[in-house]
């Protein structure tokens, strides 16, 4: 009854579905408090009290038609026009209202980009580890997706490797920095290199290669650690950026795209990306949120509390004996496993109501994504049963 | 440097653009008052008070982590099983919160709907006229879109040419109504009709047929018509529902999808339409509007406006001479070019500050649409101008 293309997903959907489900069972026999749910990447710090007054400020004080009415599918043009000047005050960019597309969440932003530049066939880099979905999307528009394997060592991405596996039919590369689910920032010397790797290879093959940057992560940055702006490095950069992790607010599905006058055939790719925002479905982004964003444009959230969970949840494990790249960015560690099967190490977690993600969920086997977007308390409690974990893979 | 599947929708829309700019270079010039402007669907009725109360008390009172977090793609359970509990009580349907998936307006649940379906080189049949943007729906999933020759008599469905069009690679069929652009609500001897060429043609075939309702103008029907709810017609009958006009929140993008557990592979199908909404990129409809969707679950639009304009429009025109069928849905007039080429009337129309559609834009050329959802006195302005022009074309 359904297409030959989703067949695939709902098989492995219940894969997915069984893990959540028996995160369900675990929080049900033994309390939720004595379940250790390091599975998602939900945030837990609340959206800033802002984005609620804005919310009620705004719908007090707007007409409802406006507020809620259509808009150009590119979303409100003063919204655009107020996060345009706020990036360039941040990272002495230029961007006006035009270059940015307010969208649907990133997972959106980087479909719409995706539909508007891809030709069935082509291709799309990755660097493992990655977000599974990338390989969703790239298919959603008949693309290829072309794996550049981790570098475990740095988790920086393999630049080498990344040279050879572009031809051609390279449309397009996916970085996410600061990463999921390594939580590692990509340094400005990997950025220079990689930016100069594409340079090289656009002239050998006369082509254009457009580097997509999703940033959901691009505001947890630990350690004063610095996140270059790649359309600085890249006139041929697109970025996609969403409000999910920034502002906490997940479910409300808003986010922008950034396509820079430096990009190849700009303006024709600022059309194409609204039109596609359009018969994609999505229409525009939802109109309230937009107006929320731009009130609250200049908002953080509450980066010291993850920050606190980072260095409890890292020193704990590494006490333990885990072994695991410090993360400088996101909300995420990327460990190790003791054993080659990472799934197994996952199955032996569950044992002591300790819930993770295996690698192999992120193309990188042999490792365990932990979210820490979880509360404080949930990481002190949780040490106890990870170092029973620890005792039995005799890592102690 | 975009893909080619984009490039005739960016050619395209550049006509779309120039008539946009026309509107506001007319608005410019003689003041947005001496402007008519017909062309745009957008609820001029604001939304319901109780949609701005729903909304600050949910902000008021829940949870940010809760009201803007993430939920199961196909929406939160609680909204499903109340939009649910109402279409039962309304429509003496049995659904409950499965069969309900929370969408990104009805766009994006048209989109997801038929990525769950539709496999490429399949065909969905449309009655024309029809809504444009459905070639453009069917075509993400490289589907063929069928159309069938307008009824001009009557507007109903022409079902002596659609049961020739269907075929084996027939995989759907799309209706709209209340209809647009012509307004029309299909009785209920018709959807019967169609039911039973559906039927039997699934049987010659050997195939499943989907009928997918879209009906974002069910709220707007006049004089007491019935709208027949389709699934109780035909087992494999889809709803595709939108709140951007029963409670004026186009911009917010939040409508739902019915997937009843009568239809030929419900449960597989449920599971693709929910994992498609997540993949598109949509990933759930917006968190805060679904909780407000609940809370406003049997709030109505103020339809006594729209109808005020609808006597005032359509009656104003026909004692102008002009000849159209009377509307009993939706906001629309689709009214007959008094010269075979109805862009020379559309264009003769902003001599006198008119703004209409073409019906070529619904693949229906010799008719114009007019969107009544403007205010009341714009109709009572423009009729002197409608006047002129019945004048110039020799109606009166």
């Amino acid at each position: 009854m359904i297409s030959e293309k989703m067949k695939p997903f709902v098989k492995n959907n219940s894969a997915i579905r069984i893990m959540f489900e028996e995160g369900n069972r675990l929080r049900q026999q033994y309390g939720p408090e004595n379940v250790f749910d390091f599975s998602l990447g939900n945030p837990s710090v609340p959206a800033p009290d802002s984005v609620r007054q804005a919310i009620i400020d705004l719908v007090n004080e707007t007409e409802p038609t406006v507020i809620h009415g259509y808009m150009n599918n590119a979303g409100f043009e003063d919204v655009r026009q107020t996060i345009a000047e706020s990036l360039n005050r941040r990272f002495g960019t230029t961007f006006a209202a035009k270059n940015l597309i307010m969208t649907v969440g990133a997972a959106s932003g980087l479909n719409i980009t995706l539909k508007a530049i891809l030709n069935p066939g082509e291709e799309v880099i990755v660097f493992a580890p990655y977000f599974l979905e990338y390989g969703a999307y790239v298919r959603n528009y008949d693309g290829v997706l072309v794996e550049v394997t981790p570098d475990t060592s740095t988790f920086q991405p393999n630049l080498a490797e990344f040279a050879e596996k572009i031809t051609p039919k390279t449309r397009a590369v996916i970085v996410n920095t600061p990463h999921n689910p390594t939580g590692v920032v990509y340094s400005e010397e990997t950025i220079k290199k990689l930016a100069a790797i594409l340079e090289e290879k656009q002239k050998e093959f006369g082509t254009v290669i457009y580097l997509i940057s999703d940033e959901p992560y691009r505001e947890l940055a630990y350690d004063g650690v610095f996140v270059p702006y790649l359309t600085k490095y890249y006139a041929n950069t697109i970025v996609g950026y969403s409000y999910s992790k920034s502002l906490s607010l997940p479910g409300e599905r808003i986010g922008y795209v950034v396509i820079p006058d430096e990009a190849d055939g700009a303006d024709e790719l600022i059309q194409a990306t609204t039109i596609a925002n359009r018969v994609s479905g999505a229409v525009n982004a939802p109109s309230l949120m937009q107006k929320v964003i731009a009130r609250c444009v200049d908002e953080k959230t509450d980066v010291a509390a993850y920050d606190k969970n980072r260095q409890a949840l890292y020193n704990g494990l590494k006490e333990l004996g885990f072994e695991c790249i410090k993360p400088e960015g996101a909300f995420y560690l990327f460990v190790k496993s003791p054993v080659p099967d990472e799934k197994e190490f996952v199955n032996a977690g569950k044992k002591y109501n300790i819930l993770m993600v295996p690698g192999s969920s992120f193309a990188c086997p042999g490792y365990m994504r932990l979210a820490y977007c979880v509360a404080y308390e949930t990481i002190v409690n949780a040490l106890p049963q990870f170092r029973k974990l620890a005792e039995e893979y005799h890592l102690l």
